[in-house]
């Protein structure tokens, strides 16, 4: 008998915890009274039961409750039903933590690259990656293209689309894709070094597996796809059955206030194949804080049955100001990603302050390792 | 030029309020600072702008954005990704509502069957339907089709998995669909009247797929899809792309606190081609208050650019006794939805429970329709 461990927190009276935490486990499970569940066998083994409660608060409580492996038929949407599928809909119950058992994994080997398949196709030991966007959506193929080849000119590692960009008017998907790719093989002729391109797959299944297979042909040696945006399963799929480069996932749409950020940047999407996790770093034009981010980032690369490490990519208000406090922050085993502040310079100026923030990031990392093998004052 | 005019809900101090909203409509648009964006032609048609902002109580506000419509490529993922991609990651924003212009329609025709389409497979007029579910999981197949058997001897009109209901081991999928169409169609001889089945599809887009091919071919008339857990985009393309009976939709993981449930589930789920809307009523163990499902129901069945009409369902703590209630808050063009109330009597007296709970349906109606054309006193 196999129980997946998952833990919420629960606003309630102290006099009614216990009810609710009962109510709870039965929600996600059998959805029925207890009293309804005559079969000793259901009783026994798909009934979901309170493990714990602990006080964590006034009027809240850390709850956890074991819910049967097989109830989740291993399918990934089943899964996330089963964790939070009508008690999403309960707006004193947040989702914060589950843990798998053994049984689980075969299914789920998570990330197939992770960080050292990303530090291979790079060519980047030793030091955090940097990462650059595409945009303002809106401009034409052309415009694109030379921003790519300007920021790998400026040694930028990674290049991503835009989230924004998809299949529009504009600069329709495939003819993006080519012509970044081609201005990223001139740039790599120059540079002799490699700058991998991410373009942004968006749409539904069908679109998806469409420009997974352009982005192929075309030599994209990344994707950038938003789990929550396409779905969970979908994107498991996408991920298992369709594409062979590393992923790099967007967290747009997963503002779900009451997944914790955590569980569902840092544990659900390694566990359903991310490379690398882009989160709104602390300080930033989002809300996360300081520890929320220091948990994605654990949570991306703590040991967890033998699924690779992946990479966390703090974004969201980068500069080149900040750069070497964050590379301290989170370490070598990170990309940091840069937008529109590379960009508010101005087009003369980007190939300078692209290089700026190049240099600050392997600045950083240097003096970081400096430090480390110091002997102590 | 066509717009889609978006509002959220912010919480801001008076004095930030515009700012805020500037940087809103900047964040789900080009995502850089307005002054990044030199493009002439990207400021005026691809930048979103701030249409208008309404005090709604303290520090809190409602803002109008327009959103370019040529920035959805008109894709479902899309549309999503520009409504609420990065911003639903900002604590201090809901999104509240959208309205698309015409430009958007024709990608989008809605509700295939809709309320009528519902009435004739059902055979049901003039009143509202009924609906059960088959639960708890756990329960070998024999036993889920004989508790299918006895809800529609006892004139249940739409038999449902429970939204737990997958591939699970004890109850596998096309086992189950099997059997319960063959209780059904027992049933149907025995009764001289139809009763619908709409299993449960949950999965993978593949699975979804292979599940629906399942169901036609066991000549299940509908079926129940959630699509805020299988993703929304992957539920669009399953309706217009596989699907061909009207579709029962789910709230499951629909929680994200920060979408209006008026809009998601009224609003997107009806665009993206649900016929029939689950939501928890007001009362039940959920807790959406009755203005909102008020406001999901009218969603459901207000004229929006020829898109059908569809029945919203009202659920989550029904009981017989509280039929009459609920059928004189929702009227005639409704389905309830019992689940746990008619199997808490236990076996023995399920089949006089639904019963009981079919007529109180039938009767509030009736008494409905009566007093509507009684004269006025």
């Amino acid at each position: 008998m196999a129980w997946i461990d998952v833990t919420y927190h629960v606003r309630a009276h102290a006099a009614d915890i216990e009810s609710v935490a009962a109510a709870l486990a039965l929600e996600q499970s059998v959805e029925v009274p207890a009293d309804v569940v005559r079969d000793r066998w259901v009783r026994d083994h798909v009934m979901g039961r309170v493990d714990r409660i602990d006080p964590i608060g006034a009027d809240s409580f850390s709850v956890s409750i074991r819910l049967a492996l097989a109830t989740t038929g291993l399918d990934a949407a089943q899964t996330i039903n089963m964790l939070f599928g009508n008690s999403s809909l309960h707006e004193h119950v947040d989702l914060v933590d589950a843990s798998f058992p053994p049984e689980f994994g075969a299914g789920y080997p998570g990330p197939r690259h992770g960080i050292d398949g990303i530090r291979r196709s790079s060519g980047v030991q030793g030091r955090p990656l940097t990462c650059a966007a595409l945009k303002p959506q809106g401009l034409p193929v052309e415009r694109l293209a030379a921003l790519a080849h300007t920021f790998a000119l400026g040694g930028i590692d990674v290049i991503k689309d835009d989230h924004g960009l998809a299949d529009q008017s504009y600069s329709p998907f495939a003819a993006r894709v080519a012509a970044c790719r081609r201005a990223l093989e001139r740039a790599e002729r120059e540079t002799g070094r490699p700058c991998l391109y991410a373009p942004s797959l968006v749409g539904s299944p069908r679109a998806l597996e469409k420009q997974a297979r352009i982005a192929r042909d075309e030599g994209a040696q990344m994707v950038l796809v938003a789990p929550a945006l396409i779905g969970l399963p979908a994107f498991q799929e996408l991920v298992s059955e369709v594409l062979d480069v590393p992923v790099l996932a967007h967290p747009s749409y997963a503002g779900a206030a009451r997944v914790a950020p955590a569980f569902l940047l840092g544990t659900l999407f390694r566990l359903l194949g991310a490379d690398a996790v882009i989160f709104p770093n602390a300080g930033g034009r989002f809300a996360y804080d300081a520890h929320t981010c220091a948990a994605i980032a654990d949570r991306c690369r703590r040991p967890w049955s033998g699924r690779r490490p992946v990479l966390p990519v703090p974004a969201g208000g980068m500069s080149v100001e900040r750069a070497a406090q964050i590379v301290h922050s989170y370490g070598d085993d990170t990309m940091l990603l840069v937008g529109g502040s590379l960009l508010s310079a101005g087009e003369e100026h980007l190939p300078a302050r692209t290089r700026a923030f190049v240099e600050a990031v392997a600045g950083a990392s240097a003096s970081r390792s400096a430090r480390a093998v110091a002997p102590a004052a």
